[in-house]
This record gives structure tokens, sequence and C-alpha cells, in this order.
């Protein structure tokens, strides 16, 4: 059996990722995004693109893996170009496939085009339905076929690629970042509601467009602005154009970005993402006080809340867990007790540190509440006294429609379980969460509002067939 | 560098090869579609590729490599079902790429569809820019997909595919044999001109097509016929139904499937590959009679026709030289001369076989010229007093258009030089090639006419771009 | 170009790891072992082996690569048996090779036997040398040669295994554990001075060895006690046995397990690994006392001192550099600024932390000192107003001849410069070291008397050669 | 499950190959030595491996796979230097290892020493046994390792290494082809039955060792002439040497390298192995006449013998099965019938070739006849009226001690069964064998005497445990 880490401590999956340059300054370009893709890694495992226009041509090199397992130096170095686009990938449907594989290159009568996409369009299998309709034909399952077919489908022989794009954002409806490149420009996306982030960059007299801005720091650039919801941007020889499409009064950025997502050391909309979990942890320590000896946190998303939660609170912050960095994802699983094992071999628990302790253990979020178990087992087998649970998310009730990959409703712990039912099946001391008002007040900086549908079912807009993945089983 | 056969050998290159099952016996369709891409890969050695409905859902798998490469016990469990498609595929572009790999499975109004090509559109571009205009998009460069993208655009709701295909085979010129899976039909197409074979056999109360009839034996299916020229084969629940196609009043059958292309053990239209090929040396050792003391065959594709060359002539044949099987594609070159050292490890000459004779070498076809004259020298190494070279067929001199990969006019050694600079060149005692009409006669037992453009440049239809190809450097 | 983390982190490199278990229980040994392995991954990354006694015959499979890359479950399955050792190796030559991957297993007049050995001989040399004089020949360079071939040529045909290994001790100086696997039984050794570790758990009725105490919480064994330094214990049908051997007055533990080997959640000879590093922290709070806003650590391994002199000194402990985990070995490297620019991939400053503060930033050791000045710039460029560089263990000045391979002692920075100089170099605002008293005090717990030789010379038995090492280029 | 050739084909297993290279014109020895191990590479295909001496320094690369699969360039270039010895190897025990592969490289008190070895020792187990006695250790089960340790053992130091070798020869029985690189010379040995071959060769200034005299064509050498029983050549800067040590009066050299091992371009003692396959052929026809139609090989190793027979009896000789080159090692099974199903896809019938006529089928040999009765149902399901198989060696009834890998004799057809019940198994319509003076007087040319104890049980030397496979289940 293979295991990813977000499998092992039972996440919500990463989406994707998506890197673009344009450079004016004979800047390698494909190396550029292949060190910003690294450093977007964290947000899709499954498989890694590039590609890169050269003088009109665009080459592209995609495949299934990590990117240090997609790339080698040769591939690199056939990517030569003035402009390049980049995309590491989550697939959110249950198998992976090479077809779904990002960035696409296709070619239509303007010439070639590659995209590449993250967030999810809730209206794309409605759109697909009526394109096939009229006869256009799909090879994979990923919006960025249905984005490109509508490009080549209305962009008009006299009209620009972005005056082509800002109409189709009246169309597709859900969260996107896309970076599109073309002969000529390189355009960046954010969608309507601002779901998912991008941000650009500026290196030398060149511009680069990122995921988030860590991507921008891989790369050597200097961060500039976030891109805004709704908002165009192209880059070409003439530098950066910006066009402001019509927009929801509100955004609705995801929080999950603040709270798992993103790395720590970027800056969404205004706000550290480090920082709004430390907040996380101090808000959770305000609203959820439990006299203990020690704070610790699951590694690695959970570390910094419990910083925060030790800040606040005044009580000790510990190592109480180590994660062992080398299980990698062939591990070989034991015929039984297989979570059991592989929370002790990915975990260990620090004996001398916890044992006799009244034990704050921080985490995130609970998904499925599998491995927390184990995980509340293997601190009261290293003698903790006590163990709570304090977790920095509020209980995630509803399904996303927005990219993030969620199990069903009745596999959704906190969907058909009350805290307390929870508190059980976990068997931990106590249990308790961050309050929804809390968690929004996190993002410290940020001028934007947020999308909390996980949380209370408040969806920024219609979503189709709701009701299918509301049941509990 | 990497070297193939063909490669080596100086050869004309394979193009591709299909094969479908519609079974009615719950046969393993995937594995037997296994067995006879096997026996088809000498007709396309870069990618492979099966297609598998499954209740009606198209599942596929296919990499770039030999089938047994590509496929795994793995890959093939998990394509089960009750009609297969197949594909192994030599790519005409400079570049060998993944996208272009076959089958070429896609979604459209009336569901999925697979489709495996061989041969080669001569429209296809004009097509594919009328298309764009219309606001499609493409994703490689194969012709499948513009044959896909017709299906999805021109099908009516209450067509029948086969009708579709029907109209369209009134669009599309060129070379194509297609097969065409659907979620209840297989359905096999050969061009009007017949240009590339297809064949038909049956496996208990299932049918089965296959480029050559050896992908039957090797699926333990008897041949039943030749799909004709501009014929389209229908299989389902409901058997086999045909629909013909109004064709040209003659076939043009590739000549070169006779030659060169074909397993020596197929059976197209009526002719044995391997009888042809004993006809070809026997009229060759009519037309072109010479005094000597040994005729032998350079391996493996001339030996045939030097047993019909000795037969005729009554000169002894004798295994001349030797064919090292293990020279694999990683072949590590020499710095220099390489093309002499992968020879002389490729092929050996039996000294004790050669050495004070007169030799009569027979080959199958000179290409660029630039191995012969190292076989030649091998054989002079050997000792050999003198050596003659004989062709089974005529000097190479026109492009084509449907399928055969051609180096451009001025490498073709014959298009630019007399026979007597070839000989020169390559430095034999004598050289001759078997006349046009001679060649036309060595398909014993066919019915059909052929094609011969490549020999005298007359073109069974109007070709585009004619000129592009006819210079000499 | 390919990295690993310690060439990066410019770290000493691991040495081994070893494992054992004699199962009286029906466990799976082998996949207990694999597990095992994975928690001592970190003591070697480039090969890594099992073998199993089955019945008195001894399989086994070893190769280059990180515990998962080299097991697949066929490989595990394969390995049934009652008793099995493992081993993880990082390879002290400059080139690594299968032919020095351990266990080494062997056949001699007793059967078979199975190696597998963490340390260095300082006479190995010696004995080889005068071995081949009496005709032995040697297939490998590691030590376990040597004494696979000291016990095949001296062990009497009466004479227990461990009595011979007993005579053995007395032969071999240098520092070794090992583990050793015969037809019935499992011997475990730790050497006299107890350079490295040893310990030992139970398992139901099993008893288990391991080089660390996280071995024995990954197969899921209680931790019993530490091997003593001379002591052989010997794992069989009749349980555990123990012979102790002469050894010098104290004991020699090697300090930079607790410093940077050793996983923090490991127990060594009584003292925690993680609370060592703790002390460390506070110890080097009270000797270099700066005053500043924020104490960091470089990520992974001078955090948990970083903890611990924020502890001491009530100054802000903050997460101020992250770490990219998806840096691969073979991350691609740019033409020029090659280590900057993999520096500034594999760690990021986290700017709203730091920007604007006076940062005392804690590393566990400094061996060339090229890496630092790469981080002291990124946390410069982030806004840190000051960084000053406090180390958790004493400048590194002489050759280790027992098992931590070092760079030549003219690239080792601390060897040849002054405190001032290194400081200089590396471009920090202030550079502090612990003190060899200091270090010698933060194995709470411990009874052991340590080896300090690579700080202070003083070599705990004559070492050879000590002057090849010793010249500052 | 994974076929070779010879499984399929149910033939015998070849052995290995070796080959040499002391370069005094500054050759690149290690590419030389790669291309002639592709031509030896018939004669083992489980591992290859090249080791060269640079100045002293013995270095290699060795792996499992085929020569192809093994080296890279990036191997063959690391490998410079001015002698290289180079094997290809099938290993005789079950399962193959790579600790078995060769070339085998030690150290011992005179330095390094690389061994490369074809053949099998008969005493090899009774010296090993001898030596563990005396303290010596085995890391392999290849007899190479038995020939390194008597030479580190008793090579006196003032002693030429061919001295010590002469005097081995005392010792060690059995047959063994060996090439030996020491830092100063490079020295070939052939068994004093000369069982199995080694010739030598010039290149420019330089000499060359191979099994075979293929191995010379490749390498660009010229041949000069075999070693000969008993005789150890040595290669240097001072040219070659040769010392002839005792022998018996008769040379052993093995019929089967004639009849099926070595390569029919190859020169044996004089002999050519095509032209002595084409004898057998000849004398076939003459011990073995039948009215027929037809004179078929099975190909390849069948077709020159049928060559023979056709020439003798004056029956057309015909191609009437083809080969199909692309079935590889992976080949997936069916679930049953799997044997017939492997026949099918590895070889097809010519129909309209055979189709009504009487077939006389030539092959070397029969081992278990399990792939024998396929073939024959192959032909008569292609219309064959009649098929008469005929064997060009004679039946194979007793188990081989010299390196050819049998089947256990009760597997073994002939052992077991009279020829009337083989041809019932095989289902011919008759079978006929060689006789023994027949097949003796196929090497033509050839001074030799032959060991023909696989077919009468004469062996020229004392073997052990003759019983063990002798019994017939």
């Amino acid at each position: 059996m293979c295991f990813k880490d977000y499998d092992f401590l039972d996440k919500l999956k990463e989406e994707c990722g998506v890197f673009g340059i344009y450079s004016k300054d004979n800047h390698d370009v494909a190396r550029l995004t292949y060190y910003a893709l690294y450093a977007l890694q964290h947000r899709g495992q499954e498989s890694a693109g590039i590609a890169v226009n050269n003088n009109g041509t665009i080459n592209y090199y995609k495949d299934m893996g990590l990117v240090h397992d997609v790339f080698s130096k040769k591939e690199i170095n056939k990517l030569s170009g003035k402009a390049a686009i980049g995309h590491v990938r989550y697939s959110t449907t249950g198998e992976s496939k090479r077809e779904n594989s990002q960035p696409m290159v296709i070619q239509y009568k303007k010439g070639q085009m590659a995209l590449a996409h993250n967030g999810n369009l809730v209206n794309a299998a409605e759109i697909r339905r009526q394109m096939e309709e009229d006869g256009v034909l799909f090879q994979s399952t990923i919006d960025s076929e249905v984005i490109a077919n509508l490009i080549a489908r209305y962009r008009k022989s006299n009209e620009n690629i972005e005056d082509c794009i800002a109409k189709i954002m009246d169309v597709i409806k859900g969260s996107y970042t896309l970076v599109i490149l073309t002969p000529k420009k390189l355009v960046g996306v954010r969608d309507k509601n601002g779901i998912r982030p991008l941000c650009i960059g500026k290196l030398g007299n060149s511009y680069v467009l990122s995921s988030e801005s860590c991507g921008l720091d891989a790369a050597g650039a200097q961060f500039i602005r976030d891109v805004e919801p709704g908002e165009i941007v192209v880059l070409s020889e003439y530098g950066i154009k910006s066009i402001k499409t019509t927009t929801p009064k509100k955004a609705s950025v995801c929080l999950f970005e603040y709270i798992y997502f993103a790395r720590p050391d970027s800056i969404i909309d205004g706000a550290s993402v480090h920082q709004s979990r430390i907040e996380a942890g101090k808000i959770l320590a305000k609203e959820q006080p439990i006299d203990a000896d020690l704070v610790i946190g699951v590694p690695d998303s959970g570390l910094t809340a419990a910083i925060g939660y030790s800040m606040e609170s005044g009580i000790q912050y510990g190592q109480g867990l180590i994660k062992n960095r080398y299980v990698g994802r062939t591990f070989i699983q034991p015929e039984q007790d297989q979570r059991e094992m592989f929370v002790r071999i990915k975990l260990n628990a620090m004996r001398n540190v916890i044992s006799g302790k009244r034990v704050i253990m921080i985490d995130d979020s609970i998904v499925r509440g599998t491995t927390s178990k184990w995980i509340v087992k293997l601190l009261k087998d290293a003698g903790a006294k006590e163990v709570h649970m304090k977790i920095s998310s509020p209980p995630v009730k509803y399904p996303c429609f927005f990219g993030m990959d969620f199990p069903s409703r009745d596999q959704l712990v906190a969907a058909c379980n009350t805290i307390d039912k929870i508190c059980e099946i976990v068997n931990a001391d106590s249990l308790g969460y961050i309050s929804l008002e809390g968690i929004k007040k996190t993002p410290v900086g940020s001028k934007c509002e947020f999308c909390s549908a996980c949380f209370d079912g408040e969806y920024p807009m219609e979503v189709p067939n709701k009701g299918d993945k509301f049941s509990c089983g």
C-alpha cells in the first residue's frame, strides 16, 4: 500500500499550484519554474509539468510524480524560451492519470496555448455537456480542457486573449487560478471570488506569478502584490497589464489555505500564513483553556498553532512527537493493525518529555479521526497522564466544491458526530475546536472576506448536487 | 546513440499495426490483443496501447516502448471487458511523443470512443485548419484526432457510427486502416484505395480484426477474409455487418507491404508475403542473371528473396551473414566510424562460407546506401572475390504520402543517382534492381492493383506539396 | 549534482545503524527489522540490507538506496525465518559501492554467518595486511570482512561463537557495534570503549537489539537496557546471555551521538538525546548570553537546542526558517551560485517573524561553514537586524577515527581558523560555541564518560596516522 | 513468468563467455570488451561485467542483465585503462544472484586481481570444504572464488602468477577457461582437457583472448590461434608468452559447442561451427533418409542443419517456421496451456509453404520434449501432411559435469524413454537422431578429440556423485 503524508495524517488533500514567468532578462525560465515548483510541491504531489514558449513554439514536459522525479537536467535543458508556466497537481479523482497532468498544451486557430489551473469549476460538467452537444470532444477530465475549449471556440480573430478570458469568466463558475501561456503573452487569472490565491513578483525587469509567495522566494523574485479576485494580469514584452472584471461584493478566500494548505512562509492577501496559525493557537487557548503541563503539536502542520497556544496560555511548549522523514510512498503494510503500525513508524512520542504530564495536543484539523486515536494512544503509551486535543480549525461538516478533496460525508467525523462523540472515538480526555468567529480572525492583515462553507455550509455561490455529498451513512 | 534495426539496416520505417476483438465468448480480450500486438510488433516499435470496453466504459493503457515494455500482467489484468482494440506505432515525425500514442480515447456527445489508426491522411492538415477556424482545438499531431473530431462534430444523434464513418470517408483522403471501439460496437475501416491492409478472423463465435493475418494466428483466430478497400465492418452482439462505400475503380495496395513491411507468414489480399518474396527473388534472377558461386541474403529481410534467387538461378544458397540478436536500442557508439563498428557488431560474415567466392548478395531495398557499403566491405574482408548486389525492389525515387517514412529526397540514394553511381557508392562489383513490371507480379494470388508511386511517381490520388520532397541536394 | 541533507546543511555524516531480533513468538522478523530500519534510517542512507535465518539457512537482500527504495513487499516476504539482522549504511569512503553494503553473508567451516557493523576499526588495515600475507583475500573494503575472516580463521571447532568473538575483541581496536547472525544464535557486541551505542529490547518473549532505542519503538519492543561497553549478548532459543569482556576503566561514548547523530526520541546510556539537546541550548545560553529579540534554530537538528536557549534566556523562540521537505537527491543545480540557490530552495526565512529583529540562530555544529554564510544572508535579506550564531557543540578541530566522516582538516573551518575569523567567514554579527565542559554535562542521566577527541584531540586509544589528517592547507 | 529463448525452445543452457585484451596501442579497452561481450552474449544472458586495469588499480562494473542493460556510456567511460577482461554469465544454480556475477575482483597480498571463468570444476566442493577447514570464508558459490583463494594462499612472494596458476591446474579438475587480470598482466587459461574453448587474436600490436572467434571479429581483431588444452598464455607489455602444462593424451572438447552453444560464425579448434552444423545435417540425411517434400529447420539453431540435410537429400529446403524477434523476457503467460500459447506467439508456421506437404523438421536437440510436441502441432495445424523430426545430435542421456545445465535425468526425455516413445510423446510421424559416430565427424578440420559424455556416459575424468543425477523418476 502506498501512503502519502496527508493520508497518514488524515488531512484534507492539497489541490494544485501554479507558477509563471515572462522574462525580459534572458533568465533560464524553465529552471526558475522548476525551483518554484519545488517550493509549491506541498500543493500537489501527483504530477508536475512545465511549458515554455520558445519564440512562439510551446514545448513542454510533464509526468506523474514529484518535481524531482519528473525533471532531470536533460528535460529542463530542453525547455529553453523566454516565458514559462509550471504546475504541480493533486488529482481529486480517485485515480490519478497521466492524461490529466498539466499544463495542458493545445493548438487552435490562434496557434499554441498552454494552460495550468488550480481550483474547481462548479459548472464544468454542465458546460462540457453543452459543448459535447455542439460537437466537441474531450480527452481528459480536467477543467482546463473545458476552459481551453471555451477559448478555442469563443475567441474572435481580432480579439485579445485577455478580452476573451474576461468574457469566459462570466461563464465559468467556481474557483480558478489560471496561468495561460500564448506565443506572445503570459496571462494570470484569479477567480471572481478569489477562492484560490495568486500573487505577482518581480525579478529584475521581469514579472512572475505564483500560487503562493514562497514560489517567488524560490525563484529569487520580490513580492509585489496579490492578484485581486476577478483580476486578469497580462505579462508580455510590454511589462504587466491589469484588467479587472466585475466581482461579487465580497471575496471568499479559502480559510484552509491559512489553516493547512499554504506554506507557513507564504503571505496571502496581506496575511502571513505562519502568523495566522500562531493566532489560531492563541485564540484556541482563549476559547478552549485547560489546565495542563505541556502543549505539543502534531508535526508538521500542528506545530505552529501549538506555539501560539503556549504563548497565550503560558503552558510550556514541548516537542512531544517526532516525525520520521524517511517513510516513503511505498511503505509495506503489516497485515493487521496497519494504521497503528504506520503511525508508530511515522511518529514517535518523546517519552521523557511526555511521561507523567497532562498534555495538550494541537492539531489543525480532524478529517476522519482514524489517525488521531492512534496518536492519542501513542502519547498515553509514552506515559501521558491526560491528553487534551485542541483543533485549530472549526469542525468540518460540509463538502467543498472549490478544490479541496473531502471524503464522503459519512466518513467526515465531524459531519455526523457530536464533539463528545468524536472525543470518545479518538479516546482523548477532552476535545475542543476553535470557533468559526475565531478562525475568521486569524488571517491578520487580510482585508478579504473568507469562504467558510466547509464549516457552516454558507457557499459563496450556488453549488450543484449539494445533496450528493450530504448524507451520513 | 540509439539505433533501431531499420536505422541500422537503412530500411524504410514501419508504420503502425492495429488489432480489434469483439468477444461473444468471454475471452480475455486484453490478453488476446496483447498477444496479437506481439505478432504485429514489427509494424511499430515506439508505442503500444490497448483500450477495452467494459460494459460501456472504455479503459485503456498506453505508453512509449515495445509491447513487452509497456504491459505488465498488472496492466493487462486491469483491462477487462468484452471488446478491445490495440495499436503499435512508429511515429513518422522526428520525435516520438507520448501524446501521440494510440489508441486515442475521447468522450463526446455519444459517450466514449477509442480509435486506432494505421496510415496517413493527405488532407489532414487542411481539415484541421478548417476545424480550428471553427473553434476546435487539438492536443496531438496524429490523424486519429482529426478523425475523432470529424465524428464528434458530424455524427447526428440518431445516426449509427458506421453511417457517420461512411460520410467521413468521403472527406478524408489518404491511407487509413481504422479500428474504432464504441460502447456497443467495434468498427473496422479500410481506406477506399486499400493502401494499408486489414483482415477479419474468427475465434469461436467472435470476430477479430488485424492489420495482418499473423495477428489472427497469435490470437488463435482463423482467417476469414480481407476487409475490402472502402469497406466498413461492424462487430457487435449481432455478429458482423459489412458496409461498402464507393471506391475508385482500382485498389492501390502498397507494394512495400509485400517487399518489406509485412511479416512473411501473413497473407494480404490473397497473396502470401513469403511467397511474394520468393517470387521477387526468382524474377530478379531472371532479370539480373550473373555468374557467381553463392547467393546470400542480408538478414533478416533479404533472406527469402535470396532463396528465390537461388531456386531460379541454380546457384548455391548459403548463410553468408550472421545477425547478432542481442544488440539493443542503447548500443554505445564508438566515437568514429560508428556505422562500420555497428555493422560489425550487428552482422558478421561467415568467412569459411564466403572466402574465395563470387557472391550474389540479395537485399530488399537500398534507402540511403550508407550501410550497404559496410556490408560489402564486411564480405570482401571475409574473402569474397566478388560481391554482386541484387535488390528485390525497384529503385525508390519518389516520396510516399501514405505512411512510409522516407528520408528527404536528397538522402534517397536512388532519387539522385544513377544505378552505376550507386554501385560505385556501395563499392559492389555489380548492382541490379528488379523491374517495376517484375515487382508487380510478385504478390501471386492477389486480385488487387498496387500503389507503385515511390518507384514511378504515379500517385493513386492527388497529393499535396509534392514538390516539397522533390529536390536533390 | 546530488545533495543529501547532511551535504546541504554541511553536517558530519552519519555512520550506520544495526538491528537484530531473535523471535520465540513467530514474529515476522524481516518485517519488524524493516520497520526498525526505517527508524534508524537517519544513521545511514546509502544502502540497506536484511539477513534472515530460516532453519539454519541464511537468506538476505541488500542494495544501494533508502530502506523504502531497497525493499518491496516481494523481498520482505521472501525473507522468512526466526531471527534477522538489518543494517543501514553510510559509506565513509568517497564512492559508495554495492560490494560494501551490509549485512555481509559468508560461508565458513561452521556454516553460514551474517554480520552487520556500525563503527570503524583503527587497526583494520594492519590486521588485513597480516591476513593477506597469510593467504587471505578480500572482496570489499569494509571492516566487517576483516572481522568475519578473524572468526573464520580463529574459531575452533568446539568453541562457541561468543567465546571466539571475545578473543577477537582483544585483537580489533576502534569502535564497533556488531550484530552477528548464525544458524543458531544472534550475537550483539558493543566495543570496549562503548563508542557506538547498542541497546536491548523485549517483544513478547523475544529479544531485540538496536543501535538506538527508537528502533525498539518502531518494532513495538520495550526498552530493557543498553548493552554495556565490552559486553557480548547472545540471543537464542535459551533467551539472552551476557558475557562481559575486560574493558578500559572509563567508557568513551561519542558525544556527537547526542549532538547530532541519534534521533531525539532515543535514549542512549540512560540519557535522552532530546533532553541533552535542550540542556545544550540552556548551557549555551548561560555561556554565550546576548541581548536579542528572537531565538531560532536551523531545521531540523538545531531546533531543540534553540528551544533550550529560549527557555534559559527567556528570549522568545520563533520559527524563523522553514525547510522544504521535498527537495530530493537529484536536485538540478544552477550553473553558478549553486549553494546559495540550493539553500534558498531548501530553506526559507519567515520574513514576518524575523524582520527588524535581532536574531539568535542556533545550529548544532559548523563543519565547513560554506552553508552557514548563506543562511545568515537569507536571514538578513529577510530583514534581520542582527544575526548571532550560537553553536551547541564545541569547535570541531580533530579528525575522528571511530566512524564519523570528516572533511580533510583544511576544510574543517574550526581546525584552521579562530572563532573571530569564522564569524567573519559566515558574516554573522557574533559567533559563540558551547564549551567542552558544557557539552560534557548535556547527556543528563548518563553514567558514562565521553569521547571528545574531535574537540580536544584526546583519543581514547592509540590511533594510527593521526598526522595524515592534521595539516591545514 | 519469464521465459528465455532456451527455456522456450527447450534447449540446454549456455554457460559463460570470457574476453580479455591487453593493449599496447592505447585502445579503449572497456569499449572493445563491451563490443566483444555483445558478440558472446549468446553464451550467458544473466549477468555481464568488465574489469579494467588502470595503472595497477582494477576498477570494474557488473550487474545482472544483458550487456546492453548493464552498461551505459557512463559506466564504460569510467573504465579506462590498458587491459580489461569481460564476462557474460548464465548461472547454473536455480536462482541467479548478483553476488555470483563476474569478473570477481579481489585484493590479496600481491595487490588486486580480477578473474572470469567459463566452465565447471568437478572438485570445487571438495577443495572448498578443505579450505573452510583451514579458516577460509566464501561469499559466493562460484568456482572463481575457489580459484582466487587458491592463488591467494599458494602464490609465493617471488613467484610469477603464471607459475602459481600452473601449480593450481594440478589441483583443480573439470572444465575451466579463465581470464585473469593482474596489475601487470592478463593471463588466459584453458583447462587440460580443453573442454571449453579459448582463442587468441591480434589487434595492431596488442593481443586479445576470447571464448569464441566471433568475439575477436567484434573487437576488430584477427584470429591467431586457439589456446591449447592445458596452455597458459600471458599477455603483458612484453607481448605474449605461452606455458604448456602436462595434459591428458587426448583433448575432450565439448561437442555441444558445435551443436548448439557456439555462434555459427565462430571457428573452434580449427573447425567452423557453421560448417559442422551443415555436416551434421548431411550426415543426418544419410543416416536418417526419408521420403518427403520439404526440409525445414526450427529457428534459429536448427536452420543450418536443415540446409545441410536438404543439400545431401536433394529435398527442397523451405522456411516453414517464422520466429517472432520481439517476444521478451516478461511475456505474460495465459493461465492455461501456457506453453502452447507461448509457442504460438514465438513461432508461426508458414501455411502456404507447409500445407499438404510431407515435412522433415530438423532440430539440434530434444531436452524435455515439452516444446517439440507443440511445434509438431503447429505444423500439422498449418496443413502438414506428415512431420518427420530429425535431430542433429544423438540422444542426451547422461548428466554433464562441465558446465552445461541439464534438467534432472527424469526430465531428460531421452534418458528414460526409447526413441519410439519419444516419437509418440512429440506426436511426430517419425523421429531420428544422428549417430554418435556421425556427430563426432562433424567438426571438420579439428584435430581434437571430443567429450561425448552426455551421449555415452564416457566422462573424460572421474566425476563425483555421478549417481545423483541418474535416476529416472
